[in-house]
């Protein structure tokens, strides 16, 4: 039996939402809970459209219906993880946001500097840009010969992991000759695109991402869980801690639904003219996950019109920071800035490793106090005193607190942050689904590449008012 | 003779500044020359405080005048780059992002993964946080016998550092014995707190933080320029360029003077609400440079009160993003959101690889088309287009371009930005060279952690308001 499968396991691996220092009564420019139930129409109506609008919401069934595909990933991944040397992700955007945040969050914190023997599996590089500079050093550091390569792209239209593809794919048929293509591992729809094509040409392994499960919310498909089991992941615990959230995220009443109840908090600070969104965990393995979360949060709700066509240019700036890192370097500005922003903290109750500060220089006592503690102890205080000075400072701040940094609760967090995003898309009455943003750039990309059909663009480009030498120092 | 000591070196490797994107005819509510000329007398007076303060401002003369502590550093290095397997630098805030920014930028990019002998010096490990299994981690993945570790607090005060010091004495005591302190390099304030009297204590090899200079603005002085030349980098260019644009920054027209031309920008972009100011690189190299830039920003002018007692609460919240990657992440926002935010391009003339896209998939043109290209086409070509992306949508940006990332002008951009936020610290006549926001937690870390002399502090935090169980879900 997996742990998982234990009640008591689950209660006590719960995540908890923590937003007292949101409300009145902790900050100056609190939160009243009556603004809350003042709007609860506006509540109970996005929390019944997110009922209506789940069966075109693929990505929340993810923790329920891959049993046959973690199955699959199981036992691809058993030979990987025993013959290969170097497993490198080849995507961009979700496709990499993912498997970096679960990656870090649940293997050695040092990993790719492991000994074979202790990691058990391939070194994982997930390569998410096209710096020339990077992708001649890649090449340098991976034995082609002990490498696989998962190229991820749904569309198999994407101009930077199709480069890569098409790098990697020369260098594998001079290294490796003919069985060039055993050593690529494909990730993309299961129907249309390029990739899909390539894959069934040359015979590759393939994987698919599922209809209507967009790039920012795939990391529970494929698309993130063959890297988490090529290193050592338990996928299902994984999976678990999601549908034990997502269940938990059912209930109708705000007041119980942590997911909602962050994103109506969020709306309401934006009110309050808070426009960035600080996300700070207290550990090293979380690191990752408020990089997945900014691209989340920022491409889901950034959105000039919202659903009836009008100009609304919503959206909340995600900010990635480090406890107790950053403490040194934006707490100053935090504590005494504009009141703009809004921090949450990801706490952790019990670190995977318990290390004393050892006692000495015992006749320094600016420095021996802190022998006999624990390096726990340090970052929880550390923890604790931020979220003090940040309130007493009068600035908003939540936490959400993991029991332990494992695959149960971070599942939990990944669906946790999912449903606030799609809960603040129908507070705001926008298509959180979509990033039509993102084409004016990848045009003109075209354009400049000289790509066929994309001569007007290019046109257009040539056309736009020319840079003045003054403007240039 | 040293190539920078060649000015047609010097000037082919000027970096540009360019802010056509920042003005009126390119964005539509783009700055009019006629603002810049209305604020004369103002832009006047803060250049004139630059050379009226310049004396206090210490971290200024660091390129003119460690020619000796250069020679010192680089016979130092000599000898750990023979002969030892790791560095561990243990600082944090200034005294560990100005290292990372600088080895990312100068060294190869996977330089930990690199076999020993195309690395000619040891690993790099910089441990800025305290994180329990972080430290853990770190002992598993190095070999005492076989490391130098680089302390590095001004003050000899940091908790977080003074704790790693205990763990790696004991750990060294127990590995290596009487020899331990030779394992530990202190660089410190040369007179002044606890780390220098335990380095003469023990005789530990010292390196100094010149009075004067703070954190954020110490990279290049020995906190930053060991461990640069542990790394094999040459520092004598790092300073030159450093010098060079010094010297550029000495106009008092601030049309001819990039750094005071970009503090003005920035501060009438505030004005007209943007409060956030994204520095986004087009070079995996250039990464951290956006998080040393983050704490130089927030943390000098992140402030409460001005220099007259005002209370002003100022501060632009620096973002740090990506380019290309952040394109698949940001970039939505950027174009689509609100119009508070300004930002900065970081991009890059001649990178130090040419990869062609290798031809392939012939029959697909759609992938096809990519191959014959070269990532660097592809890269610059992206920059170019998300430029023109975020300026169509009506958002300021301005960019700065490096001919190519070497030495001399990374030591530009390291000045360029420390003399543009001192600058503004003028503008906003506020004091950028302190951090009094920061006492706060420190002092409930040190009373959580019972430090003698906190009773009055801990009895505050305990009589702090009870938290609410109705607030936590």
């Amino acid at each position: 039996m997996k742990r998982f499968q234990d009640e008591s396991f689950r209660n006590s691996m719960k995540i908890r939402v923590d937003f007292n220092n949101m409300m009145e009564g902790f900050v100056s420019n609190g939160i009243n809970p009556a603004e809350i139930e003042a709007n609860e129409v506006l509540y109970a109506e996005a929390a019944a459209s997110m009922v209506s609008k789940r069966g075109n919401m693929k990505w929340r069934e993810l923790p329920f219906n891959q049993s046959k595909i973690v199955a699959e990933i199981n036992a691809k991944v058993a030979g990987i993880r025993e013959s290969c040397e170097y497993f490198v992700v080849l995507g961009i955007g979700g496709s990499a946001l993912g498997p970096i945040a679960v990656h870090q969050a649940l293997c050695h914190l040092r990993y790719n500097e492991l000994p074979r023997e202790k990691r058990n599996g391939p070194k994982l590089f997930v390569e998410d840009n096209v710096d020339p500079e990077r992708m001649a050093s890649l090449l340098e550091v991976i034995d082609l010969k002990n490498t696989i390569f998962n190229v991820i792209t749904k569309s198999g239209s994407t101009s930077e992991t199709m480069a890569q593809l098409l790098l990697v794919t020369d260098a594998l048929k001079k290294e490796v000759g003919d069985d060039w293509a055993k050593h690529i591992v494909a990730t993309t729809d299961h129907n249309k695109g390029n990739l899909i094509k390539i894959a069934r040409e040359f015979d590759m392994d393939t994987f698919y991402v599922p209809d209507g499960v967009g790039g920012r919310f795939s990391e529970l498909c494929p698309v993130g869980l063959l890297a988490a089991a090529v290193c050592g992941i338990d996928i299902e615990e994984l999976l678990a801690g999601a549908a034990y959230m997502d269940k938990l995220c059912e209930n109708p009443d705000i007041w119980h639904n942590p997911a909602y109840m962050m994103a109506a908090l969020q709306m309401l600070a934006v009110d309050r003219g808070c426009n960035i969104n600080v996300m700070m965990p207290y550990a090293d393995s979380l690191k990752y996950m408020a990089d997945w979360f900014a691209q989340l949060w920022a491409e889901s709700l950034g959105k000039a019109v919202d659903n009836d066509g009008n100009e609304v240019y919503a959206g909340q700036t995600p900010v990635k920071a480090l406890g107790v890192t950053d403490q040194h370097s934006q707490v100053q500005l935090y504590t005494e800035g504009p009141f703009d922003k809004v921090v949450t903290f990801l706490a952790v109750d019990n670190y995977r490793s318990t290390v004393t500060i050892p006692h000495g220089y015992d006749h320094i006592p600016d420095v021996a106090f802190l022998g006999g503690h624990t390096f726990n102890k340090l970052i929880q205080s550390e923890q604790f005193a931020t979220e003090y000075a940040i309130r007493k400072s009068g600035h908003m701040s939540c936490t959400v607190t993991l029991p332990e940094v494992n695959p149960f609760t971070v599942g939990q967090l990944l669906c946790l942050f999912e449903l606030m995003t799609a809960y603040a898309g129908e507070l705001l009455n926008i298509n959180a689904f979509d990033q039509p943003g993102v084409e004016e750039g990848k045009n003109a990309t075209y354009a400049l590449l000289g790509k066929p059909g994309y001569d007007a663009k290019k046109a257009e480009l040539d056309a736009a008012p020319q840079k003045q030498d003054r403007y240039i120092i």
